[in-house]
């Protein structure tokens, strides 16, 4: 098993192969089912199986789907999902997240001339060779012209556009720090604001990569919510609520450029995933979905934290409560961590000890307070192992990394 | 309108937009029926909407599509699919066809410790950085380490290997030369064979990219024809019949180098079309769809032979009848290829002046039969317009290039 969904660097007993999904629940082809806080790593963001938008996709399927040319509806989405995002004048559909993000990066450079883009640190923006994070099989020139900088600190930004001189072609920046294995940060407005001077200073392209995060923290690009604006965002997973499709938004001053590019895939105007995705940003509209998975998420942290105080643990509950992450204090080699979630697992509850987890709508106030006493049982077997060793499966991530 | 579906290049009155398909029929937004000889640009190998393979995309889909986790069909298809194909003893899958070269293209350095491929001039493995043929928002860094050859040309494929020395990761080959815009080219056997013997010698890794010809010239890798066999092949298209999934299959040399490179996507592991997929692979193996598309595209060509002798004109039919590319001789400037394929467009024949074309199995003699008639009329439109200036959009073409 290759790519994100490997359970290699997971606790031994997480199941590889899953048989059903539906709702907030996923069941393995053991038959053991879970309360799923992976949500598919993203795109489940209404439910698996939501039933107004797979009867979009099979109806348009029906009709055509992967066509000679694009059916009408290509422009009905683009109109509606650039309605949605401030930033936004024009759309282009593709189909994975690296589509999106590999395409700003070529429309900055054809944009401004120049070639290099600065990033930050340990941010994820796709698997292709210049941005995968794990080195093997990529050549340094894939990696020419990148410059990196730490997330939320203006000064490390200043200094790595100062670097790139009058080279700059664009900002990349996470929606807020949702890196794996450590911390996540919300978004500081100081932060964003400079990245958008900074860009309009040099008339290099900020980026702001919304794959993880996009419809989740706002009805908006997640930047939105401090106010600044973007030039290009991307977009994916949770945009068709699984189905397969991907987004690159752009501000006008970004078309040109944009339509000169060459970029296509086999796939990429198929017209079924494109009807998922109207009915996806229907309920986006329409329902209170982010104001009910915001609800969830806060009662999720609030009662782990209880259970952990009462089981004498600390825990770091970071990032926004719809896309958490929860690690152990004073559990640096992920022992701890690794024990709980393999607890939880073998409680019903799919939880993951390094990367952040999503709800999603489909999800009640009963699969929290179900998760809350599974995790009671989860501490209690923690407490009682007493001293435990670091994961030794966790070696191989020395080499983990996009940054030099 | 980007990418390959746009009709920027195409004869001005071509539609852009479609409402409907079935079978072998196309419906533009206006409503006009059309004979689809482009398939999708390849996907629609069984026919469009085909009910068997449908079936098992929406019956998967109502299971559990994008999970957490792939489902237990992924084994399934990866066996399916490695032994139709001699050479392949693992799979790995993606979406877009360029995904499944970029990562062979990753295996192959990571499996050499190399750096340097060699491909063929003109040859088309994709639209991402490394490969896609327009230079826009393309920087030098991003073509480092490629040399290119002549297709079917050993001594050049040879001057290329010697330019390559002692840093030669791999040898990319397509198919057939079905290149865009020029006469396609079967594949030469004493090329092929060469190709394998050079990679032998320097242990370089030999891929073949099947992914617009597979499972249309052979129920294996198309090199199986000659006899050769590559170390990785690249699939997409029509090995779902237009569900999207692409895949990259090799040889047990390149296992290790495939395991250990960081590649993924949002909906690499999503089960739907993996099951339309093994719906497609059931038809590839218990129907005579190979036979039949062969016979068609004979009587096309042979129909059409004749149909410009009779109206003085000489036509050039290249590549294998099955993915045929016409083009009139003494007509440099396509004017009168354009004038003929808006003709035939406006007779209800959908075809491409200088792009290879498909037959799917969904096709009929008749379909033929119409299609030959509507050529008659569309000869004598050609013949009737006299001299043809040359097409003015074309001019763009002097920039699309993927060779130094």
């Amino acid at each position: 098993m290759y790519g994100h969904q490997s359970v290699r660097l997971l606790p031994d007993d997480y199941p590889q192969f899953f048989d059903r999904a539906s709702g907030a629940y996923l069941w393995d082809v053991d038959g053991n089912r879970y309360i799923d806080y992976m949500c598919g790593y993203g795109p489940n963001l209404f439910g698996y199986g939501q039933l107004d938008i797979d009867a979009a996709y099979i109806d348009r399927m029906k009709q055509g789907d992967t066509m000679t040319g694009p059916a009408g509806l290509m422009v009905e989405l683009a109109e509606q999902i650039t309605a949605l995002v401030t930033h936004a004048d024009w759309a282009m559909f593709c189909k994975n997240g690296t589509d999106a993000t590999t395409m700003a990066m070529m429309i900055a450079r054809n944009h401004t001339r120049r070639k290099t883009i600065v990033l930050a640190k340990g941010a994820y923006h796709g698997a292709a060779p210049w941005c995968t994070p794990l080195r093997n099989g990529v050549v340094p020139s894939d990696r020419a012209h990148q410059i990196f900088y730490d997330y939320n600190d203006v000064e490390s930004l200043e200094a790595a556009v100062r670097e790139a001189g009058d080279d700059l072609a664009a900002v990349f920046a996470s929606p807020i720090k949702h890196d794996t294995f450590v911390d996540q940060q919300d978004l500081d407005p100081a932060y964003a604001g400079r990245a958008r001077e900074l860009c309009d200073e040099t008339g290099a392209l900020l980026i702001v990569d919304d794959v993880r995060a996009g419809l989740r923290l706002a009805r908006d690009c997640s930047w939105s919510r401090v106010g600044v604006q973007p030039d290009l965002s991307s977009w994916g997973k949770s945009i068709a609520n699984g189905h397969p499709i991907s987004a690159l938004l752009g501000a006008e001053k970004a078309r040109a450029a944009a339509a000169t590019i060459y970029v296509t895939g086999s796939y990429w105007f198929s017209a079924a995933p494109m009807a998922a995705s109207l009915a996806t940003l229907k309920m986006v509209r329409e329902t209170d979905y982010l104001e009910r998975t915001q609800i969830l998420g806060e009662r999720l942290r609030s009662g782990l934290d209880e259970a952990a105080i009462r089981h004498g643990f600390s825990l770091r509950q970071t990032g926004p409560a719809v896309m958490p992450l929860i690690m152990f204090d004073d559990d640096p080699g992920l022992g701890k961590g690794y024990l709980w979630n393999d607890a939880l697992m073998k409680r019903g509850v799919y939880f993951h000890p390094w990367h952040n987890m999503f709800i999603c709508a489909a999800m009640t106030e009963k699969d929290i307070d179900d998760t809350l006493q599974a995790s009671d049982e989860a501490f209690k077997i923690v407490r009682d192992a007493g001293a435990i060793p670091p994961v030794e499966k966790l070696a191989v991530l020395s080499k983990l990394t996009n940054a030099d």
